[in-house]
């Protein structure tokens, strides 16, 4: 079987944390005993550009069980866990392409590996697979493609706009069983996870700045605010910026809140975010993270100008001695902390994800006759159907309407 | 001038407080200064249907600074602040048509007296203007409408699908700047001090039931939670009953909480949402109260046919003993609690959730013609700009985009 | 029967309440039926100074049926419950000299009043029955005293110091059920439920400054948080500052904080806390509160001043415009806020404060002859024994050690 | 130079990893300054039995700096940083007798190799040094010794019951900067930290049964609930009980929470906590961990006969399968999790800990003539100074008393 991973032999290990993955992962268990039934993606190839992790594995391993011929490449240079890769070669017999540490290079040939099994269905986390394909292949057979992030979604719109997309995509990011889960519980966790294994430093009373407060900067601005920091949120959306001021937090600009952090976070699906002036105003010992999607929202080359000396202090953080004398710990080369410094989303919101993944791509191959050049929504009764799977795994009942209730929500006329 | 109220000599209470209302609503004060200059609702009749309370009076008083003729009635017969409805008619010389304690013949008259002002824009709170209007009124002269509140939209969302509505409204409710606000943090301390005063009792270490985890239940249950209470929610919708679950709180049956609960708040928008097997499963002591828009989530009916005796034993607050023996204190009447025994949303919510309804009935002046019989969010940038005026009202400052970043986010091709 | 009351015939409305107080005590109740039966304060005459509230009448009505005399004057001229007194009067045909908002001079004559039953047991709630009592009157029948506050016991340590205590007292307030509880969680919340109904302000998005990070700053603090506020806190004492700090708050002195907050509360023990230079840092629209016992933390005095012109804008809430034009809010005189602006405590906490009180006496009774004239804590195994009966009362069940764990803890020679 | 530790070769990332520890330890390496000038630990002996960190590195060199003859074993088998323990052999020239994973007997007979240097001061991190020193060696020259944690002073405390105790010892674990801080801030993050990193599961929605609430207790169930856990607590004590309830938590009997908890976690100093019954009870994936001192704490014996197969799935997590099919996870081999998994307290809580150890040290060689064979506490003068010692390092100003405070304070006339 093609496929350009680090070590076969390592699968052993991959293998078992993939199983204590599954173990947290019930919603994609039980998909995988409903579709393994019936194959409704039989005969369909589908290219994934995913953080190849335990959960991904579960996600390609219930595709195929489905019916589907999957291939995995990786959604970034420095997320993925080598024996993963290898016990999903392995094990499940599936080719991946994904290297941890990969240069950029190698990360865009892997890329055009995976998009050599000539995709019905395209799988993305932050759209490399698709705009690549976009660019230089052949897109007759596609019949979709499903989009896992923010910064994709983002990316996806814009092209829209353009009429630059030409296949229809779910927006997987935007059910409401991805989003609110993944990118607040599991982004807000696995960041501060990250940030802790990189540092060991007491984040309780530490000043921490998150920039950006969308769903993932609000994740991460309530677990820093529970673990005990005084935490300050920067932004440039006037209507969250209040939201953030209501939440008890302290709103500044950014070029205010680098004179008093001792931690940063960026968050925010945008470019220098961090730049040449916040660099220069930071306190020393100053620790700076990224955990949106792309490693441009700090500014790093500029950073590089300023210093005159940096070493590894530690694993995942590199020290920064600037001209000034001034040193600044940069963390898992600001790339998304959650995955280069710690193991990214714990299994229980990546199951929800990844079902819905798995839904989108039969949705896709069910509905794409009658879907247009657009970004979609998940289907709401698809989204509201994994949570209520997920509350049944849990062992949570909830209530349901009675028809008087029914009735009334109905009817417009009743008043005080 | 015409009006009906309590005591007009009550007034000066009245204006002293609806000034320190003004004090905490610096948005509205900058639009009465801009609105004042160049008069953009002149010659406009508006029938507001609103709780009557000292930051209505600053509404309704801006409304007439920027040109309008305004009548005023109040949407629920517990809310009105008797003093206040004396200010604005002696002060303001606006009608009012408000008594608090009406019984229910005499608010829909109420109402009735404010439609014959022959509105151009009626403004709700609730529908039931809208609702009277469109049963008994002549709608020829009418431009559009405003609506408050997520029960009302929820009511003219029903009649806009069976094409019942026969203009268009601006649905207030939804912009950001209202719901995220009034509802969360409005709701959320008001509901609990009104409980608060009902009953003087601890909430740390009591076990607090939200029905309901929508905007308003969300900002109950961090409230109550904030006070040390151990909240357990109840709800129809798998994706919110999750997000509660994921927010910490303890998600179940309202069956199954009935038993255990020292409070009970509802906030759902429905009917009988405590009913008579509920109340059969309470403890002793069990505390009740709604902050729904309307008083029909708790079934007191069926509660009365349960009761042998009941007497009032604070303000707010009267005890139900059953046949059974068991005592049960339902708070307000079971009406709105936090006006009915507190005082409303304070200033600065309500200073955003007006400040949209001031834009939105200039804006309909100036765009009804190209508007539908539909119920319309409120147009982003207003929303956007009331946050900035916010913002810039406690003196914080965010960041605004460079050209680059701008440059970034509207840029597909970059990749990893 | 002497006493000095305001209205007797408000006594129906005092009783309810108390009723409704009682239900919410029941450690006091169960304490009613198990002293009842043998009555071990038989004609012993006990002096109370406490504040005149529903839990207050609960404690004395407990003392009465143990078979005490007694009587009850107030601890606070502002935070007399007028209806409550009359029903102890009538209904527990018990004397009491209290009246809410009575100057200095009838509080201190109340006081003389209480003394003249030549008391066997003093109760203290700020210690100035027994100061007056050492002052001027014959201490030869006094068995010993309680105090209740934190304030009480550090001048009644300070009477110690000198060999002025001529009495043995046991300090109530330094029970772990009294301070950890009554102290935290009931000053936290009726403290926040003060401040709210003097001024319904919204705390979230506000700064809050609490002076002073005591068990009650601990509380209020926690509590504004909960609610949303940014809390900044003033401290003397390093180890409490730093405390706060890992805590998540903000620390800086007074004098920074004057210039920034919205709200502030002062809960130290201390004296001129807020003084000229803060008040003239404040920022317009500041609120300014005291929960400590006595209102010499505001230097009211140097406000005056500063003022040339005020007016009560609202109950409890008097705005000073100062000459230089800035408008500041003084809430309840500067009193104990949740006396004078709430209803204090709620009953939960009281009732453990006060079981401490009753078994303090009967302590002190059984055991005066080997007392000395000093300061003691409450004996561990009755404090205990409280939080015991209060935790059935709750129908909570905690683990008991096993013989084998008991055994475990008392051997020290088991190492790793 | 004798020593026994894993390889000197891997010193370089030790040496790393210590010098970031260093830049969190204000207070610490203030006092290398005060007190490398006038050595006041000349010619002093001390042997420490401490768990061998980056902070631990720090400390042992403060100690030499000050002038004294150090030797360092550990304290736990499995706490040992092997690069950290080349490290201070290398680059500090100070002996280390200690292995990551060393057994039982090797762990004593490094107890026994550090003794026999004969000290003058012993430092317990749990009392095992100075318990064998006390059973076979000679303790004519030992001046004092100190214990860092709860456990220990348990020990010494029966020790001093019993007499057995034979020279003095600070407990270094009262002193406020410690225990409050320490115990708190940092047993609570870095115990979560050890759980996420052997676990990657996510807090959010789960259930997390804290066994104890003492100051660790306390500490993992505030981080927990921070984390959007659903937390649970169990005590003995039904002060400690009382307390979690009123803090929102839910209290119940560790038999209860067996049933239904996701995570578990004791801290009680306790043996036998978690037992067979306990075991027998849990739900399928159940995680189980221990942070209090011992590893006694979880009744693995017990465990192990109910299995019938175990496997390592992960690293630090051994999943037991029982003959029921059930399968438990337990972490870190129910050794300290935040050692054993993770990297031990943070450096800016060890600074305040050991800080107190360096001044404890001092303190025995200039009072030791006038102590007892007893358990002293820290002095409060010193641990005041710490407090603020670590405020200043932090930029953090807090008040002075003024003249008219402290004579306030001091004065206990007033009234009010």
């Amino acid at each position: 079987m093609k496929c350009d991973i680090k070590d076969i032999h390592i699968a052993d290990k991959g293998r078992l944390r993939i199983q204590w993955a599954a173990q947290d992962m019930p919603v994609l268990n039980l998909l995988k005993g409903r579709y393994g039934a019936y194959k409704p993606l039989k005969d369909i190839n589908i290219a994934a550009c995913m953080h190849v992790t335990t959960e991904t594995a579960n996600l390609v391993e219930t595709l195929k069980i489905a019916g589907a011929n999957v291939v995995l490449c990786a959604s970034n240079p420095l997320s993925t866990q080598d024996d993963v890769a290898a016990s999903i070669v392995r094990d499940m017999e599936i080719p991946v392409y994904a290297i941890r540490g990969e240069n950029s290079d190698i990360y865009y040939r892997h890329i055009f590996d995976a998009l050599e099994s000539e995709p019905h269905i395209t799988m993305d986390d932050g759209a490399d697979l698709l705009t690549t394909l976009h660019k230089d292949f052949d897109l007759s057979k596609v019949l979709g493609g499903t989009e896992e992030t923010t910064t994709g979604v983002i990316r996806l719109r814009a092209m829209e706009e353009e009429d630059a997309l030409k296949y229809p995509v779910i927006a997987v990011n935007d059910a409401d069983t991805k989003h609110l889960f993944d990118n607040r519980y599991g982004t807000g966790q696995s960041t501060i996870d990250g940030i802790i294994r990189a540092t060991n430093r007491l984040l309780a009373g530490s000043i921490f700045v998150v920039c950006g407060y969308g769903w993932c900067g609000k994740g991460i601005a309530m677990r820093a605010k529970g673990l005990g920091a005084r935490v300050i949120i920067t932004e440039i959306d006037p209507i969250k910026a209040l939201e953030a001021v209501m939440d008890g937090f302290e709103v500044m600009t950014i070029r205010e809140a680098s004179r008093i952090g001792d931690f940063f976070c960026t968050v925010t699906g945008n470019i220098n975010v961090i730049d040449m002036g916040e660099f220069s105003n930071m306190k020393n010992g100053a620790m700076v993270a990224n955990s949106g999607h792309f490693n441009v929202e700090l500014n790093l080359e500029a950073l590089e100008k300023m210093t005159k000396f940096k070493r590894v202090i530690r694993d995942n953080n590199v020290e920064y001695t600037l001209k000034t004398g001034i040193k600044i710990n940069i963390l898992g080369e600001g790339r998304l902390i959650n995955l280069a410094s710690a193991e990214g989303h714990p299994s229980a919101v990546m199951d929800m994800s990844f079902a819905n993944q798995v839904m989108a791509a039969i949705y896709l191959v069910n509905n794409h006759h009658t879907l247009m050049k657009k970004v979609y929504r998940m289907p709401i009764e698809l989204d509201k159907e994994i949570a209520k799977l997920k509350l049944d795994a849990m062992e949570i009942d909830i209530d349901e309407l009675t028809e008087e209730q029914e009735h009334y929500l109905n009817n417009w006329e009743h008043g005080t």
